[in-house]
């Protein structure tokens, strides 16, 4: 887009509660080294200003907002706090840049919330608003519940709070219940009443979080609350990165955001939340970029615009072509290169059937399922290129027992045995495989994943494992089983096979 | 709601699709027995329409589409075809209620997907029409990628399409690109030269699709395409749950859905495909209805609306409250009650005290650290009245090996030894705990859930497990350990006494 970029061009803030409403996520607590982290990476990232906590919530929760504001990061640091001057005096004390205040304004929320009158509710506002002024702090004023408060009142308050000194005001959708029009709309009745600029904070209830928030910014907000994988209260808030995606993409708008760290950034606070993202979650999910159906695999391998509304790379992501029922035959045939496996076309059409026969009895097909009849089909010839073969494997673990594993592997043909223990059964044997194999080649195993098992203790497990070679190169493999440790073992092989395999083959060449 | 409905609300049709691009998310295969569980769900939920698969794609598939066709449901049932002699033939050979034929009419598709000239395509989507009508089926008409193909052409195809005989217009957004605002233009402008059915269908590669259907309805569409869990390809289609719920709560609107059994359908679809729903997802999310920070904890056990946009079991669900470092007072209270402790005001605030000192390093609050520190704060009260407890447990799995493991337990303070066999090391030592605590009262395993784990193979496992007594009771609790093994038995040994703790305080009273 360079070269392109007008300077009449509208930019808009990105305010990321991650480290706040993103925390409240039921099940989340952050450690303060996690926070840190996370903020660091929120400020390389780009974002404006990050709301690092709410002080008065705990003794640790301050020390932790004290601690992000003292980093001296590019993004400014707000802290929240309710509109009291216990709840000010604690974020003050955090020497943060920006005290963002906030306070009922629904009839049902000043009621059972926090039990004030409107008038009182008024008075709290404008005082608090004054009082973080007086420090020489900037404040951001949110009516809390704003959307299901009486439009009268919500204006009266808003101006109360520009009249106060508020630097912005905050619409948040506290339940969310908006959809683009109303929004838009509230937005408009907002502005004609106040001129600090105007943020929105949704929640996403209904799933029309991120399109809410696109449309207070299409109303003239200049600012939209978001957070990192849509963490947040129940439902969550709008996705950082949907928003900004779509307001780079689709509005030609700009942020500051750097795109391309959007999905290092999504796996980071998955991983230190433990939150994970859902498969087919919009620009971060695992299938955000990958296509199985044999139309769309056609398509994206001929041209990736006829089935992708952006390049991956721009999210800092890239393409995935599975095999399954549905999958054609470019897309097996690119899933196969990619592992160095050139099938003839009569081959390759005969893999094309068994996988849909596989599919069609309800199984996902594996990288090992695939190799195995891909093997099959093409006469064993990939059989015998397998460099590790697992023969023997047992696993201890218990109350009072170390975790432990023993491995018997051939490498080349030949046997070597070895054991480990480990924090766990699957920690142990995958110590004990790497163990031996590192002495063919350093390969680490650079990611673990074992996707959500529902159902009962005998459910199939899925692992995902990423191995990566001195090299930095990434090969990922899969396998799924009954018995986790035996699912973490066989796509571990896998991987490292993968890895052998492609690496000699640069060799030979 | 009874009672005021109004005659002349509108109703809008649901068009389910889960079975079909809902089956092309990558890695989901499903049986046919899994897809025909999922249809009689989808009748009984009341969708208007199934798409039940593709008939082309494989054999199996089309043996499915026609047994689903075979059930006699309330839904319609259709099947995809491309615009193709042989594709309708496959479809009408499943003697389904209607065939949906669709052809690309956008110039990159046309080009690269099919590599037809814009007057093939016109000619291949009339004559399939007119084929597909000619036996006396219905059809809907879907220009693929209709939202990035010139408008001209595409009134020009819709208006053909009707001509030939199309009982419905869809027009797909196939690679998620609209905004609410374009979706709605675009729906006004077919409206103003088709005057059959219009219907829309999402993909949520920015987050939008859910808006976007909405919008189109607003603009006069008259049908929605949607998947239960927004499954589909990429990032997914609409998801049902959202949408629906939003006609009926936001926009009053009418469906023939029984919102009652959103849940336990998404429920099932996400166990038959193996796609977890994130905890943050709107309506079916674990925490769509949960509640961890103080005010809103606050809030919602003085009176729910405070601080949720619907009643839970409008969706067939129930609201949780959750113990973390932001939780206030009512919320654990609420929490330790449910469990049947009644600590006073002063136990009451040390154990607010302490789950948060442990959120503020960054644990997550279980069930067992809860009971944890309750027991310590009320002087070892509930460590008293643990029923079952862990002595011993050694577990073995490996290569010719059958998972086995061996437990040694108190059961009201008697020791007792068990082994089990299983298909995993999990299930093995899952099932010798039940074998023995069977003998105090049949508790049975109803859900075993394992959280996905990414990061490296130490990183914690979280498992939430929910056991059932005789009486249908249902009772949950969750563990987090770095051994998966450890974290189930720990999980599980917790629901048992939870079941036989509130069982026997019932008995007593």
């Amino acid at each position: 887009m360079k070269g392109m970029t007008n300077k009449n061009q509208k930019t808009i803030q990105i305010f990321d509660t991650t480290l706040r409403d993103g925390e409240q996520t039921p099940g989340v607590s952050l450690t303060t080294d996690d926070k840190i982290e996370i903020a660091n990476q929120l400020s390389k990232l780009g974002v404006d200003i990050i709301e690092a906590g709410f002080p008065s919530s705990s003794e640790g929760e301050r020390k932790v907002v004290k601690d992000i504001a003292k980093l001296g990061l590019t993004s400014k640091i707000c802290a929240l706090s309710r509109a009291t001057k216990k709840d000010i005096d604690a974020a003050l004390d955090c020497n943060v840049d920006l005290i963002h205040v906030f306070i009922p304004t629904s009839e049902v929320q000043m009621k059972y919330a926090v039990n004030l009158t409107p008038e009182q509710v008024m008075k709290s506002a404008v005082e608090s608003i004054e009082y973080v002024k007086d420090h020489g702090v900037k404040c951001e004023f949110s009516p809390m519940d704003a959307t299901r408060s009486e439009i009268g009142f919500l204006k009266k308050i808003c101006m109360a709070a520009q009249n106060s000194g508020a630097n912005s005001i905050n619409i948040p959708d506290t339940v969310g219940i908006m959809i683009p029009k109303t929004t838009a709309k509230l937005i408009e009745d907002i502005k004609s009443v106040v001129t600090v600029p105007i943020s929105i904070h949704c929640h996403d209830d209904f799933g029309m979080a991120v399109a809410n928030s696109l449309a207070a910014v299409e109303a003239g907000a200049s600012q939209i609350h978001v957070s990192v994988n849509g963490l947040g209260e129940r439902a969550g808030n709008a996705s950082l990165e949907e928003a900004v995606t779509a307001l780079h993409v689709i509005y030609k708008y700009k942020t500051n955001i750097n795109t391309r760290l959007l999905y290092s950034t999504s796996r980071m606070v998955s991983s230190l939340t433990g939150i994970s993202v859902q498969v087919n979650k919009a620009i971060v999910g695992e299938n955000a970029f990958s296509h199985e159906s044999g139309i769309h695999t056609r398509g994206v391998t001929e041209k990736p615009l006829t089935f992708e509304p952006i390049s991956p790379e721009l999210v800092g992501r890239t393409r995935k072509l599975v095999a399954g029922k549905l999958a054609g035959t470019r897309g097996i045939k690119a899933e196969l290169e990619e592992i160095g496996i050139h099938p003839n076309e009569t081959q390759l059409s005969e893999i094309v059937k068994r996988v849909k026969e596989l599919g069609d009895k309800g199984k996902t097909v594996t990288d090992a399922d695939l190799i195995a009849l891909t093997s099959a089909v093409m006469g064993e010839v990939i059989g015998e290129e397998k460099i590790v073969d697992l023969c023997d494997m047992a696993v201890v673990t218990g109350i009072k027992v170390i975790p432990t594993a023993s491995v018997r592997l051939t490498l080349d043909g030949k046997e070597h045995i070895a054991a480990e223990t480990g924090v766990g059964p699957v920690d142990a044997v995958l110590k004990a495989i790497q163990k031996l194999t590192s002495n063919l080649e350093k390969i680490r195993l650079s990611e673990y994943r074992l996707e959500a098992i529902t159902g009962g203790s005998n459910a199939v497990a899925e692992v995902i494992i990423k191995v990566e070679d001195e090299k930095g190169n990434i090969f990922s493999a899969r396998a799924a089983r009954e018995d986790i440790v035996m699912a973490s073992v066989e796509a571990m092989i896998n991987g490292i096979n993968k890895c052998l395999l492609k690496n000699r083959k640069g060799i030979k060449k």
